[in-house]
């Protein structure tokens, strides 16, 4: 018999308990989850889609019998939790997370719970713009990182256990230090939902709204969306991680001015301008076509560019675009050119 | 008999060219539509996709005895199109265009095309990650909106016959100045645009990024999907509409300093930061659900609020996130933040 305690029964909570549901179909009365949420409402309807087998009005009944503990509040509420169920934990309990944030997270474990506690965080890196039992599904981690950031001291059955739920989730494991961890979405993650929420809130602002918001298409709802994240969730990010997320934003205020200072005042032929678009266009495709990871090149390493990428460099793209330029001007552009381009992956 | 010419055969050419089509299904006989675009190949594909019937090798060809002249090319290449065709325009031609900026456009045409030309500007908002006539489709402006930007001496034939296929194709029709349009797209359209490029172009830059790649989620291949916006297209925007969008960057820099600044530094009760983003996230819900336009009544009229509201209003949400506050505070808080909330709309 394995017991599982959510608690945070939302749309991530939800969703791994469906997906250990499924992992136990074989034999379903091996199982037994016991769901907590702040929002009575909230785990009555992980009850009803399946995700949960038994309502715990406290985090403490939850976790009294728990072989695992799956931490799924957002992550100001879980110092809470981890505080309540400090003391009730059996020993034999493997604890794990989903938050946002990981930097806080071990710091409270460490603070709270006693030092050989199997807790092993993770972060599933999967979302979608519905949130809570309803929305849950057993395909949401489907090919998405999962990322685990074990103690120092985690057992290593504590970080197998953790690894195979993240695995049976469907979801591809990686493996980092929290302050790591936290670096590295505040980037490709915080900043984003800054970005959209600073973004619709301007324009939301502006005087014109009703007029605009009848204009607006998918381009314009695409780069908003994360403007409607989860109040709670957004809030605890940037109260948990907020020095990496101030310097991304200090990073993405001058890439703003850098755009704009070649958009101020331009004429027909402002070539930095044209080449900052295209490089970035260019770059995206790739990203967007698959190309992730170490073994994406990117475009410091000329030896396997096609030749659409080297008509780029060459200037071919621009030359075609902008009209006729001198030969030797345009000789000497190259040269720098390639070594403005290699910089920006060096 | 109905000649139309197509000059520019991408995704939007095409897609007009795919809906014209369809309206003429029944008398498939009586429409004749000339394409042509700088690029055969792109001509060719818009001829298989049926999007086009012939395919000239000019744009005189094309429109040499045109009812119908619809220019769909990247805004800088209609100033060389209209050039092109002046002479060769028939006196019933009716033209029109599909570009995202009008100013500029208004003023070639002004220029270069005869005073009594039957010009009525058009910008189809709709569009999508896959570009050229294999991505066009007859539901491509499917409940899309399509402005209108007539001439102050357009006849009436020449504004009902461009407002006819805009409705035709399923879109609903807009009518407004060049100016005004351009100023209302900034901020929907090129706004959200430069902001996914710039926003791309950071994380990219980062010397982390092969870990940032595999890290990125939906939310990040949303926020940036702009990014990946045909160059000549997105190049072209920047440079025919330069001021409105150096404009709302500015505005945009604003916003993101002010979230930097609520953001930095941040103890566990910002309240401040957490009233921002629930009021984004709030007034988004509304946005999402479909509150445009001028019914959108938005946040200053207090007359009609939910209870939900309202209790977002006196601070409920923040009371119950922040914890219990200093009730003589509090009413002063709510006085000023209903009023700073009212001047948002105002």
């Amino acid at each position: 018999m394995t017991n599982v305690a959510i608690l945070g029964t939302g749309l991530i909570g939800s969703s791994v308990g469906l997906n250990l549901r499924k992992i136990y179909e074989k034999r379903p009365k091996d199982l037994v989850i016991s769901g907590y949420d702040k929002y009575g409402d909230v785990v009555s309807r992980a009850k009803s889609v399946g995700a949960v087998d038994r309502i715990t009005s406290s985090p403490i009944d939850a976790v009294s019998d728990a072989d695992m503990v799956i931490l799924a509040a957002p992550v100001l509420a879980i110092e809470q939790l981890v505080q309540e169920i400090a003391n009730a934990l059996p020993a034999k309990a493997i604890i794990t997370d989903t938050a946002s944030t990981k930097t806080e997270i071990h710091r409270w474990v460490d603070k709270y719970l006693p030092e050989h506690t199997g807790f092993v965080g993770g972060h599933p890196m999967a979302g979608k713009t519905e949130t809570g039992p309803d929305a849950a599904g057993i395909d949401l981690f489907q090919g998405a990182r999962w990322v685990l950031t074990p103690r120092v001291n985690s057992s290593e059955p504590a970080v197998t256990t953790v690894q195979n739920l993240a695995k049976q989730c469907g979801a591809e494991v990686m493996v980092m230090d929290p302050e790591e961890h936290d670096s590295y979405v505040a980037a490709i993650s915080h900043l984003p939902l800054m970005a959209a929420t600073a973004l619709y809130s301007v324009v939301r602002a502006s005087q014109a709204w009703p007029e605009l918001s009848l204009l607006a298409a998918n381009g314009f709802k695409d780069t908003t969306r994360l403007a409607a994240s989860d109040r709670d969730m957004a809030y605890d990010i940037a109260v948990t991680n907020s020095s990496n997320i101030v310097h991304w934003i200090d990073r993405y205020i001058a890439g703003l001015v850098e755009l704009r200072g070649q958009i101020e005042g331009t004429e027909k032929s402002n070539e930095n301008l044209y080449r900052l678009i295209a490089a970035t266009q260019w770059e995206y495709d790739l990203f967007r076509n698959g190309k992730v990871g170490r073994e994406e090149k990117g475009l410091s390493d000329t030896k396997d560019l096609e030749p659409g990428m080297m008509d780029f460099i060459a200037g071919g793209w621009v030359k075609e675009k902008l009209g006729q330029m001198d030969k030797d001007a345009e000789k000497r552009r190259e040269q720098t050119d390639l070594e403005r381009l290699q910089r920006r992956d060096v």
